[in-house]
């Protein structure tokens, strides 16, 4: 705050100056007195100069509806709405989420600093604050490539930036936990901000130490004892409701009065539909109170909570000094944002951001998806052995099965063989256009025909691409490259549905609901092809991350992840 | 936290190196969790590096004892204990406080930055963590002649120590409210740190202002209603039990599960007999439990409150990373620690320090107390009018009342008057030795013969000597130069009780008992002299201090407080 600022706040406050905007009437959701109570609300040059009893030319009378603080999410991919920054505060601020912490952890293995900077740029203008966590594990692996490594040299720099507040989500804890100089290089360059991490399971002695070298939350907890073991630990608790990984109901059990300032609310991943229908943060909130959790320790949660974690100091709170980002609604047990104000500004109403309140900006980005011309026999695998192995998708899961089957063999290559629902997998690097292409087979999509291919592959987000033969495959990887990234059907060479990705191949340049409807109609087409599982793109992509058992496909290799290394197609 | 040193917590926590000492079945209050659970706690270096199921060599069996962070006092004036800090160390700490946070701002207006240095300094190798804020209001007035005077210049150095935490209780609020460059350079200087505040009654718009200039705390509030509006307006809720203001009791109703997190336990200002009877954070935890507050939000508005507001994130908490600050007790509902543990080594038990734990610094202190040899006439008050302004102490208030009386006049001179109870008082500068020496006159202390006299006179702490004639007057204003301050009752030219405090002539350099004798010595003495007041020096020393209504004496005259200036002794 400027020093002029200051003093304008305080005569503002003392009734010496008058305010910007006073909103009358409102019922405050005081998240420090954890009481609800009437009172006016003077606004200045974007902060919340008085609480008490105000009036001023630019007044709106809230007529005793509920005033409580903007929602923070502590932790979100933003990539993983495939939309852009300015659309995906377009869809979030009329839920009243005015603040998130995103880790641009999917952009940053594509495009690295340069993916960072672009989230941070095209945050500007728009009516969501967005705070970064500087990404901890670029590339995940080193079993695959990835489109750029970030150092903790790297790291430190961005560190600097006020919007960025800490470490991202620090998924490698075998390397916290055996000391590897580059992972605690990370966490020292983080040191004093909040450290997050991702331990899913991580328990006892090894639990003790990933909290000593100083990893302060998670938000992998599935049960309410792995949840109170973090706790009581010192972690932070962020309580997840995300499209896949839905853990609210399972860990409220948790959350006590006593305990509670200890916990947020927390979004990860949430994909387009479920942004649409469900919400973002007030949809936990709700979800929350209408479990029977107080609605005061819920809306703690979703605000203050996440201000004090993250060193907001300005936000999370209806207090004098702080900015005025607020959420008014009229039943707090159905709550539903009817206005939202950031920074003072009425910038969402009736679940729709005001005109002019989207600036997007015009920043220029390069094309992430580098990839040559593939040659007709860019996925040919020579019949090697009796014995192949074929990855075993499981539905709704991102684990997979290690399968031993026959290969089908047509003039000495091994092919696609539908009948048996053994189709052909591939991974196309497309950072370096390195030319590299990897191949495997993989059991359980039920597709017929076609192909179907995606840029979105968990972590490095290489082209991954499944089909019915080699051809559709190949004009699947094409179409990818024309869109300069996305998701795709293919049958018959030709495209039969598209959802461009233009922005580092994992984000649509469409609203909220374009990318919504382009999904729909891309799922009836994988359909159509035959395909038997429920969202056979979000199986896709997970079937590159080799962190995750049993047999992966990276662009390097087939990964038997049970043993941490490559792995030949056949046996023996 | 060293590199080094956090990997071999890592590797303790892992259990692949051994710990320094192990607290074997420990009741571990757990102040995260907002529970109580059995565990062993595993210390290397000083800090907490597991918790879990833990064996060592060095192993102390708790045998299910209650296993509490070490006690935070959030505020308190180590000056009002009229010790030095390593004692004040050796009365505390067997109590179960491991950390303070000091305003010297007694010793500051004596001697400035040397003040709060030599806190500072004789803090170091004591078992007790001693964090400073640095003082916001030195002089506090311009009515009076302190030994200093900071300006934000001063200060803004003194905040980058990592011992002081931020801007100690800013009383001047008039100056915060009228935006005084002066006061709100204080406040810039402290930005980012915790800035304490003080304003006992301030309500409604100006108190929006005087949170709005960045005051995030108040010690001051005396009743629910005043400490719920500054809750709501995100001020911290400092609930003190000192030894002359005490406001657990009245406080307590304000206290939910909900807003406990913005409330913390201090002492403030706590008298030697008062730290040897009841006791010090653990008096005020006791009492908060036995009226019925949950012993968990108790414990952590003395623990992992006051650590999060004053931003000691290893501190407040049993959890990996932490400082081993420990308390050991028996009784959740009747807490006295047993055992006390600070940076992992035992440092008291059953009520005493440990030998060899204190270790008083060598630090040399010039002396404060500068008066040049005063004459005989140097308390002469020529008669100069009929009515007398007479400053009328009330039993037990710092408040006085303006009286106007006709003087009693020998030889032209206004002199004592035992009959009616209207004694001589005088103000002695003592910082400067500009022998400026101001009289006045009071009623209230019933003093028959003889003089009293104390170099604590809030806030600037000249020497103040009020007494039956003028040669007892002289007589004990040269004992207090001869013991370089203290406080002293003389009778016919002799001291026949003293209690010498050569530190600044604030404290003592005895122990707290000897310190605690000495003082029921000289209020025995008093008593003889025919005081009538139950604790005369403590009047006494409010009645310099011209911020309190209604009357009062500086060394540069008679104040009208109501008026906020100067009056002569004659009306009319």
């Amino acid at each position: 705050m400027a020093e002029t600022l200051r003093e304008e706040l305080i005569q503002v406050a003392r009734g010496e100056r008058e305010a910007d905007l006073v909103l009358k009437n409102a019922r405050v959701v005081n998240v420090f007195a954890g009481d609800v109570h009437m009172a006016d609300v003077a606004i200045a040059h974007s902060y919340i100069a008085g609480v008490g009893e105000y009036r001023a030319h630019q007044e709106i009378d809230l007529e005793g509806r509920y005033l409580a603080p903007g929602f923070i999410d502590g932790h979100v991919h933003i990539e993983s709405s495939m939309v852009s920054v300015p659309e995906f505060g377009r869809a979030v601020v009329p839920r009243g989420t005015t603040t998130v912490i995103a880790d641009p952890h999917e952009i940053a293995n594509v495009l690295g600093l340069d993916g960072v900077r672009y989230i941070l740029e095209t945050s500007k203008y728009n009516p969501l604050s967005v705070y970064v966590m500087a990404p901890s594990c670029v590339p995940a692996t080193a079993l695959e490539t990835a489109g750029s490594s970030l150092s903790a040299e790297d790291i430190a720099p961005l560190l600097a930036d006020k919007w960025v507040l800490g470490l991202a989500e620090m998924m490698n804890y075998p390397g916290v936990l055996f000391c590897d100089p580059a992972v605690l290089g990370k966490i020292d360059a983080a040191r004093g901000q909040p450290i997050d991490g991702h331990a899913p399971g991580l328990s006892g002695k090894d639990l003790s130490a990933y909290v000593a070298a100083g990893v302060a939350s998670d938000h992998e907890c599935t049960t309410v004892e792995e949840a109170r073991e973090k706790l009581r630990l010192g972690m932070h608790i962020m309580i997840r409701e995300g499209s896949t990984a839905r853990n609210l109901h399972d860990l409220l059990p948790l959350v006590t009065p006593q305990n509670a300032r200890r916990c947020l609310l927390v979004t990860d991943d949430r994909h387009p539909s479920d942004l649409l229908r469900e919400g973002h943060i007030d949809h936990l909130v709700r979800e929350a109170i209408a479990s029977g959790l107080d609605p005061m320790l819920a809306i703690q949660m979703a605000t203050l909570n996440a201000a004090e974690y993250f060193g907001l100091a300005d936000k999370g709170a209806i207090a004098p000094g702080r900015r005025a980002d607020l959420v008014v609604f009229a039943d707090l047990h159905d709550l539903h944002a009817e206005k939202v104000f950031r920074n003072g500004a009425l910038v969402a109403q009736d679940g729709r951001v005001l005109p002019d309140v989207i600036h997007p900006a015009a920043t220029a980005l390069r094309s992430s998806v580098n990839i040559p011309p593939l040659g007709e026999d860019a996925f040919r695998v020579p019949a090697a052995g009796e014995r192949l192995r074929v990855i075993g998708a499981i539905p709704g899961q991102i684990v997979t099965q290690k399968l031993l089957l026959p290969p089908r063999v047509v003039d000495g290559q091994a092919v696609a063989d539908v009948e048996r629902d053994i189709l052909k997998l591939a991974v196309v690097e497309r950072h370096l256009a390195s030319g590299r292409v990897s191949t495997a087979f993989c059991r359980g999509f039920g597709l017929q025909r076609g192909a179907i291919a995606s840029s979105v592959a968990h972590d490095s987000h290489n082209v991954i691409v499944l089909g019915a033969n080699d051809a559709d495959m190949r004009a699947a990887v094409q179409e990818i490259v024309r869109m300069k990234g996305g998701l795709v059907a293919v049958l018959e060479g030709r495209p039969i549905a598209t959802v461009p990705l233009p922005i580092a191949g994992l984000m649509s340049d469409q609203p909220l609901e374009t990318v919504a409807r382009q999904l729909d109609a891309l799922l009836t087409a994988a359909k159509e092809l035959g395909c038997t599982l429920h969202d056979p793109f979000m199986s896709l992509a997970f079937l590159a991350l080799p962190v995750i058992p049993a047999l992966k496909l990276t662009d390097r290799g087939l990964v038997d992840v049970t043993q941490f290394r490559f792995v030949p197609l056949f046996e023996g």
